[in-house]
């Protein structure tokens, strides 16, 4: 699995590290002279407006909906230029992630350009021509997805490269407009709570609240204006995962992949209903939790305070039951001894360092909340409570990213070419020993093999696994003894179902953690941030420069969950 | 070259994806906590000073240092445990740059102590034991690095990474803690001239500016509190660089190596004449630029402008001659058709990404620059310079990053070994043919075998050389014809030389960049910023916006210019 990097291309003479380098360089300058366009915008610079800054996004779109035209167009006419296929990237319930967010990223278009049909004397072409060019981009980009996330392209490299950054970082820049629309929002709502509380101290400017105009339809305005802000942490998620798909697609390019094939691991449901079950008890109180927590907060300094209390509480709670979760699956994992796949692979990759990466972001919150609370000089009650919410942020964050990391690498299970194997040397042999039923047993849950024996049994199949101790005499005793002695076939099954068991609760861990980093990406997508109302790290870091780090970090942790979400379900069908 | 991770390790059944995810987590942790101290200390928090940060610093300090000799010890001890190492890492030159610095860092470091002895009636101990502490772990650091920066870690390996990933971020915070003490030092010297200037409307607070008490003996304190600033570059760098070789250190851990050799190839002067001279020209101009610009800079209005103006026209001047350079060199290696090395390789890779990664920073400002100018209301007339400037900023160093990256990347000739075939293979035919003291000749200039055709030309040899194209037919017919006919020899040696002269433009334009990079850290390293003094991008942006901005981006373009500077070295000895 080595890149193909380095040796004259197929479609030209240009060296694909330089085109590596060219295309980055490029995306990344236009993604900074977006980022700095947004960043003016976000500070109000004098002679930036809100249009330039969509007139520069739409520009960007425009330039990808031609790129992806011609790509399909090139595809269909020539379908044989794009044969080798990436097995890891774009796995389908990826895709399938993906077309939901999409959906609600269109319904979010539709309600955008209602707004702006209501508003429209008082607002700015371009904030009607957006909407309507972000809904056909987003159509044509799922499309784009569905057909060619698993791409290998090996034909005019360079000019493919160029046209993928271009998506990655008009997406990043896309993703980076929601988080900061979102945030201004967040920021205006904490802003209003902060006046019905009675803090006059700060200087409060509400910021792009509401147009200049008055709206022609009263009661859709307001839908509108409301509804829009539910519907953006979806759009946040499209954005970014469309952009890390197109990154995968983007590394994928000129690399050669070894044909091997993977079986297809179908989702489940069956035998992981007791992580099921206490992962929609966290799911539904969340929600619960959620929905209180956005009435009582802000309403008076008591209601505050008590939402605030239970908010810490459950949370608490819920991770501490997921560290407890994650450490069994760690101590599972420690028990057996299985190699890890350590083989090229850009969407894995890719997968692990986003993890760390964007847990940084909520780490970075977490040690702000330590330091304030140590260094306050006043201690309300409940902000105590912040103290172990913080600590455990941390641990659990780091213990799952422990957990997530290792799952992805572990070797998947070659159980159908192993059995296949045996049972012809078990037939070729003319024995009708009892052990053919047993295997077809363990062929059936799936669990031979799991710790790497099974090819070892015959000489002749490769041995996959290189261990030094003990095991490896254990193997060659068992070779010896096995087609002899029918006692051994019992050991075999009793071990099998105790890898079996093994996996049966790794399964319920990972789909119980799958259903709690889904409810924990709820709260601070939905405004619910005790990072704004805690108050605590606000005294002693200064409003705005809490505010700040919030506002950069926040679109990470948030991310985070969805992320290690995903991973999560990824996790669950491989175990 | 494959990493042992995944396979059982030599010391323990840990894997080693967790052990580095493990390890990585801890030092992310360590630096974010550290991180928040430094903000929390930038902004002023309540219950946060100085102290609490450098207490924390000086624990991570000194657990390194306990680190680093249990390490030294061990490795003296038990000598035949470090036996791999890795060649690309930890360069002569490399070690012999972190020196430099650390020994003007320690002088730093006296200067510190003196400072602190000067005023310690009112500073705290703790700026006392820093200094102390920091100069211990300067010299106990370097001689770790120059003993151990190529070591490749078998043993221990969990432990190992735990020490070096600390190492590691200790230096980065100590670097990051260097950038802001620069920060805010040149921010008050903004300040200071804005004052002078008359802009009254700016709300001027100089931060840190001086203790509130008196000096012990006069004429000492003020060179200590002046030449702090003068040598905290060099700290900065030191820092940076150690990181950076340390983090080498970290990602070799558990890697198992090919042992080739890497045949030294030491600086040499000669050949380089045109690109010293040009550069040395380069560099002392720009030398004399940085003085009359700080002489002139804040003393009035005009005078101002026309430092401004002197430093754009200079600047503008040196990096359009760059550019040039730089497609030249392109130019060059596209006209000979080398391939790439694309083996696993962390130090080069690290340096790749610090390329293109820093290089952002200056980027950001100079897209900040462009707006600004774009969108600003009115123009005097030395802002218009700034425009070409920023332009070519961008240009320059994106055509720059390629040419080094593809540097870096090429494969190096491996004369000596080829020459010592051809040769005893032409001694065991026994022919006396003229062509040995020709190839002599080459392999004086170091020449054959830069297109790779030497070890191609008999049989037996790998041909390393994957050419698909016209080389290879070109290849068999020499093969066939070269040893009866010598004719070829001639057309060989012209051939030879043509590459010659190549090489030595290459060479020259690498040695001009390095000086020109080099001349070029000098000017921001030493407080002449003309993205504070233009005035144009904080009326556009707002003052606030627009230096933190330049506090964020400016220490990656000023570590941008010395990284650069390294590999241009590198590239130079490697052509």
């Amino acid at each position: 699995m080595e890149k193909a990097a380095g040796s004259p291309s197929v479609g030209g003479s240009y060296p694909q590290k330089n085109a590596e380098i060219l295309s980055s360089q490029y995306g990344i300058n236009l993604f900074l002279a977006g980022l700095l366009l947004t960043f003016a915008w976000a500070v109000h610079a004098v002679g930036i407006s809100k249009s330039h800054l969509l007139s520069y996004l739409i520009t960007l779109m425009l330039i990808q909906l031609l790129w992806m035209l011609w790509y399909l167009c090139r595809s269909c006419t020539q379908r044989r230029l794009i044969r080798d296929k990436d097995t890891h990237a774009g796995a389908r319930w990826l895709k399938c992630g993906i077309t939901l967010f999409a959906v609600i990223t269109l319904i979010l278009d539709s309600f955008k350009i209602g707004y702006y049909i209501d508003f429209s004397n008082c607002l700015s072409p371009t904030e009607g021509i957006f909407p309507v060019t972000h809904a056909v981009h987003t159509i044509l980009q799922v499309y784009f997805l569905w057909c060619h996330a698993k791409d290998i392209i090996q034909s005019f490299k360079t000019l493919e490269r160029f046209g993928v950054i271009h998506s990655v970082f008009t997406n990043l820049l896309l993703w980076t407009n929601g988080v900061l629309t979102e945030s201004k929002h967040q920021l205006n709502e904490h802003k209003e709570r902060l006046i019905t509380l009675g803090f006059g101290n700060i200087t409060i400017v509400l910021d792009d609240h509401a147009p200049q105009c008055n709206c022609t339809t009263t009661t859709l305005c307001s839908i509108f204006s409301q509804g829009i802000y539910y519907l953006y942490p979806f759009n946040i998620e499209y954005h970014i995962l469309a952009s890390t798909m197109l990154y995968v697609l983007w590394k994928n390019i000129g690399r050669k992949v070894e044909h091997h094939q993977q079986h297809k691991t179908p989702f489940k449901f069956h035998g992981i209903t007791v992580g099921m079950i206490f992962g929609l008890i966290v799911l539904t109180s969340t929600i619960a939790i959620v929905v209180v927590y956005l009435i009582q907060i802000g309403r008076s300094k008591i209601k505050s305070e008590l939402a605030l209390t239970m908010f810490y509480l459950h949370a608490i709670f819920v991770l501490a039951l997921m560290c407890t979760a994650g450490i069994v699956a760690l101590f599972i994992y420690r028990l057996e001894d299985r190699s890890l796949d350590n083989s090229k692979n850009p969407a894995r990759k890719l997968d692990a360092e986003l993890l760390v990466g964007t847990a940084a972001g909520s780490w970075l919150l977490s040690w702000g909340s330590i330091l304030a609370i140590i260094c306050a000089q006043a201690h309300p009650k409940y902000t105590w409570y912040n103290l172990p919410y913080s600590v455990l942020v941390i641990i659990e964050k780091y213990i799952q990213n422990l957990f997530i990391i290792e799952s992805i690498h572990r070797e998947q299970e070659k159980v159908n070419d192993d059995i296949k194997t045996l049972r012809i040397v078990t037939i070729s042999r003319g024995s009708t020993l009892s052990l053919t039923p047993s295997y077809k047993e363990i062929y059936n849950g799936r669990a031979a093999g799991e710790d790497g024996e099974v090819p070892c049994l015959f000489k002749g199949t490769i041995c996959r696994r290189e261990n030094g101790g003990g095991g490896a005499k254990e193997e060659t005793s068992q070779e010896n003894s096995l087609v002899t002695h029918l006692a051994s076939d019992i050991s075999f099954y009793s071990r099998s179902s105790v890898t079996n068991n093994k996996r049966r609760i790794l399964k319920n861990i990972a789909a119980f953690l799958f259903l709690c980093n889904l409810s924990l990406w709820i709260p601070p997508a939905f405004g619910c941030r005790p990072e704004y109302d805690n108050g605590l790290e606000e005294i002693v870091f200064g409003f705005e420069p809490w505010i700040i780090v919030v506002n950069l970090a926040m679109p990470f942790s948030i991310f985070y969950r969805m992320h290690s979400a995903a991973s999560l379900f990824e996790v669950n069908c491989k175990t």
